[in-house]
């Protein structure tokens, strides 16, 4: 392990710091692989996704560190099935080696371990299911602050997006909306852009709900400034997330691209309030080419902050919904849709009773040590736990989980 | 014909008083007769459609009043085809029995002669093509105060309902929904009652569009009376419509048949505001059960007086349209689908010939004169003319049409 001549022991000493990963020294390799590999390709690039994919990331950064030839690379990847073409990854090379450069990966490294940024990388349980729905655009890894276990929540929440040049009726509804859909039980993802987006967080956080904000640049540094302090609760609590390491800007394409992991990550996106031409059509946009429940809150015909929103309900199939019954009614029909890859319903009994019995009263536990205990994957323990907790058998505190005098 | 004992002379005074009828005798006791039954069967009475249709109305009437047992009508009916059942046609005249009165038959007509209230029945070329939708429920015969000849704008009509309680919005809404659609060259139908159909038929009036109110009662009394001068205003240069005759009160029953014939004979139905248990939900639930296009205008999720709109696109498909353009487009689809009866596409541009050919630049000519001149069928004139119209190629003054100087 010394990619661009970083020591050995430095790179571990860096990736443990952001990752406290086990002692296992392929994973390790793999996870500083992915983490340099979040600064070279753009988010969504397509050909990186399959090369990664397809040799591990680390064998694929190794590829071009070496500079093989494009030719030599494509013999390597269609060797595991894949078919890239030799073009396009002679083209996607060219994009990636101005970029390759190791005082750069060691600055985001540095930064991240200063800001507290763990890596989440595929084959971390709290890697976000949805985003398999994303196939090879899928983000390679991706950046957290705050609290990674909230990635959890994403297997139950719903994105609130929407104009920043949001009305005091839009600010309302998604307001009523996000706390509502907190007391069913959802986290609140979005953008944290003014507007919208900031409201959601806010109503969520005010409701005592999880909430995770997706950002287009590192996590350096919070975008926009004026919401540096909603942010900073928001990780208190919830998390921050990027596929771009820090020190990475924000720009038109990564705002973009970012509105693809919120709309895949989550189980429904609906929008509150948007311009005709609103950057949240995008986002909804994503939703509905990865076929996930999407829905629009009507308002005023007059009001041209709701034109997008009468435009997806209009042109794109958007469900109207009014309120926060009906937009978790809408994320519900995904929760026994394809997207899921939790246990079927018949085993959802069997699991309640293997959590609560690995669960004490006194004692709070972590999910990880409960799923140990339960003999349960992460996943279903997450999800078991999130019912019980709506159900209050259950209760989470700083420390772990505690079962309720119900849940006994 | 004598029925009741009316003599002849005076139930044909009394009938080409309100009808100005040609002097056909058979022509002339069908349509006394179904006068009659406009009086005798409830709106909608599938049975009393069903008899007339396979027997006539005149000969339907003499078996009622004959006193024909229901085995005999039975025996008649089929012998035409019907499969009228003798317990649904016993318990038929069961109900229409005892409104079998001579005096309250003349008594009608006598108001129906002093109110101007002409009759329209299903052969006249002024009869709505869009009700043939309701089967044997159509009504027998129409009442109509007013001129009769815009019925003929039916063709190119919407229907814009909605609740009495509309708010402020809702009026706003309407009234720009109802003068841009008379500009795109649309006659507006609604039902007259306070809040949004008052406003629709206000707004129409005042762009000097044709409007048609649909009563539920008979047309010697205006309803609600509030209306009265509306109404007045109404059948000055639209018409008021009703399918019961003069003397019934309008019911319950009567106001939920009236908004079938509203569906039935527009070419699209939009709802402007409505509450979750709005009347106008019925409205658009005939026209959905039509297969009519059917449209919701949104609001704030915030107003009561939207909810039933929400509902609308929710849960029975309506389109959701913000204005008067999409409301048109809306309306459009509806006309290369199966209710117009109206010649194909190509010939159209034939039919325009022809028209323009028929139309003179100095002489202002009727329809009927028109169609005759060019051979063609008075709706094809009137869907032509339109068009015309529109494109400024025609224009209609109290006499007739000319042709524009753009049309020669």
């Amino acid at each position: 392990m010394s990619f661009f001549g970083i020591a050995e022991s430095q790179a571990a000493t860096l990736v443990r710091a952001v990752t406290a990963d086990e002692h296992d020294r392929a994973a390790l390799e793999e996870r500083f692989a992915r983490a340099t590999w979040t600064g070279l390709a753009e988010p969504g690039d397509r050909v990186a996704g399959e090369l990664v994919a397809s040799l591990g990331a680390a064998r694929a950064l190794t590829a071009l560190v070496d500079q093989h030839t494009p030719e030599r690379m494509v013999e390597a990847v269609r060797a595991n099935g894949s078919d890239l073409e030799i073009g396009e990854l002679a083209e996607a090379v060219a994009r990636w080696r101005p970029r390759l450069k190791s005082a750069l990966a060691l600055l985001s490294l540095r930064q991240a371990a200063r800001f507290g940024a763990a890596l989440v990388v595929p084959s971390d349980p709290l890697w976000p299911q949805g985003l398999a729905g994303l196939g090879h655009h899928a983000p390679l890894a991706l950046w957290v602050r705050g609290r990674a276990s909230a990635l959890a929540h994403l297997e139950r929440s719903i994105s609130l997006v929407g104009a920043r040049a949001a009305t005091g009726y839009g600010e309302h509804v998604t307001m009523e909306a996000s706390s509502g859909l907190v007391d069913r039980g959802f986290a609140i993802v979005s953008g944290a852009a003014y507007g919208i987006d900031g409201m959601a967080h806010r109503a969520a956080l005010a409701s005592k709900g999880t909430t995770i904000a997706f950002l287009a640049g590192g996590l350096d540094r919070f975008y926009p400034s004026g919401h540096e302090s909603l942010l900073n609760r928001v990780i208190a609590s919830g998390a921050a997330v990027s596929e771009v390491p820090c020190g990475t800007p924000p720009t038109k394409w990564r705002f973009l691209q970012r509105n693809r992991l919120i709309a895949a990550s989550t189980l429904a996106t609906i929008v509150l309030e948007a311009g005709w031409r609103s950057g949240s059509l995008n986002t909804a946009g994503h939703a509905a080419a990865l076929g996930r429940p999407l829905g629009a809150v009507p308002g005023p015909v007059t009001s041209a902050a709701s034109a997008g929103c009468h435009r997806l309900i209009r042109e794109y199939g958007a469900e109207c919904v009014t309120d926060a019954d009906e937009m978790a009614r809408l994320a519900g029909h995904a929760e026994s849709g394809p997207i899921e890859q939790r246990a079927a319903r018949g085993d959802e009994s069997a699991n309640r009773l293997r959590v609560l019995d690995a669960m004490s009263v006194r004692a709070a536990r972590t999910v990880p040590d409960i799923a140990a205990r339960a003999g349960l994957a992460l996943t279903d323990v997450q999800s078991v736990l999130g019912a019980l907790e709506l159900e209050r058998q259950a209760s989470e505190s700083e420390l772990g989980w505690v079962k309720t005098a119900k849940g006994r």
